[in-house]
């Protein structure tokens, strides 16, 4: 199979598994606009995304993916109420408070294509861009480096006094309002640079 | 200038920045050996590197780089006294306690190239590793996920119990740990890719 039909024939899953995940209320609309606009274009295709989110994980070890369980999930600004009333599903492991912002895989059809959306990323305050892979598939990550990723309990008990568990919810409310920000900028860069979908 | 000479040039410096930073004992003796490894090859030289560190930061503001204040900096295993013993010079803003896998900056002169290295990096461990850019220079970064942002005080205050601290700093040392396995692992797999200085 030819490179071209190969990102062709990728796309169009993509762009499937996409407009199911839509149906399924799995995208938020933030960032929508924002894949349809990529997706638009014929050098890219989104994978996967998120606005950013505040979580609260229980996590045997660390580094240990696959036994971690969300015991909390927001893609919005939250309360300090919501995550106590979290963390009393806290069994065993370590608990952590992350503040995540947002994330955007796309694979792009050429590297110059991957270079110059590279660029738009990083001007909107997405610092921390890169490339995942080059090669056969070329993957590019678009992402910021504000987070927090706070070691808070053990064992289903809270360790963090609430003074300061306020402190961490009032900073991770700046990195997703921080996120939004950056999400709204990189927007109207695109729309600026040509990504219009007549 | 020809991308070649374009390369050979900024290889020369970068190698002379290399060699007055290791005069200056700026360069951990760990992760010298990796660099001289990646710079006998024709492909690569180092721009930066870190072999990993725990770090005691007064930042102002989120994402407030320029104002950051380092009021501790270890590239080993502490104790939960060392950090205390520091938390005593915060002054205003955040105080966060930072604890950050190895980082490793090269240029590669071929995409090939890149992508060779970027795998052996993510066979090593190093999963978190990518292309910062492509095009004119291409910058590869090597880097783990294991990490801790944990903001702990404000204001000169420090908000963590003891015991939430001394939480804190065994994963600390755990991350410490796992990042000189994951060197030593990198180290190994460049010589058996026959990235050997005859």
């Amino acid at each position: 199979m030819s490179l071209e039909k190969y990102f062709l024939e990728h796309k169009k899953n993509a762009l499937q598994k996409l407009e199911k995940a839509i149906d399924e209320k799995e995208v938020d609309t933030d960032i929508l606009s924002i894949l349809n606009l990529i997706n638009a274009s014929d050098e890219y295709y989104t994978s996967s995304s998120c606005t950013g989110r505040i979580v609260l994980l229980e996590i045997p070890n660390i580094g240990d993916k696959k036994g971690a369980k969300f015991l909390g999930k927001w893609h919005r600004i939250i309360e300090s109420d919501e995550v106590l009333s979290a963390t009393k599903n806290a069994k065993t492991g370590l608990l952590w408070l992350l503040a995540q912002s947002p994330i955007i895989h796309m694979a792009a059809r050429t590297n110059a294509a991957a270079d110059k959306i590279l660029k738009i990323a990083i001007s909107s305050g997405f610092k921390n861009s890169g490339l995942k892979s080059i090669g056969k598939r070329i993957i590019v990550e678009i992402c910021s480096t504000e987070r927090i990723d706070a070691p808070i309990g053990k064992n289903g008990e809270l360790l963090c006094s609430l003074e300061h568990l306020k402190l961490l919810i009032n900073i991770s409310n700046e990195i997703i309002r921080k996120s939004n920000i950056k999400l709204g900028r990189f927007e109207r860069m695109l729309l600026d640079s040509g990504y219009h979908h007549e």
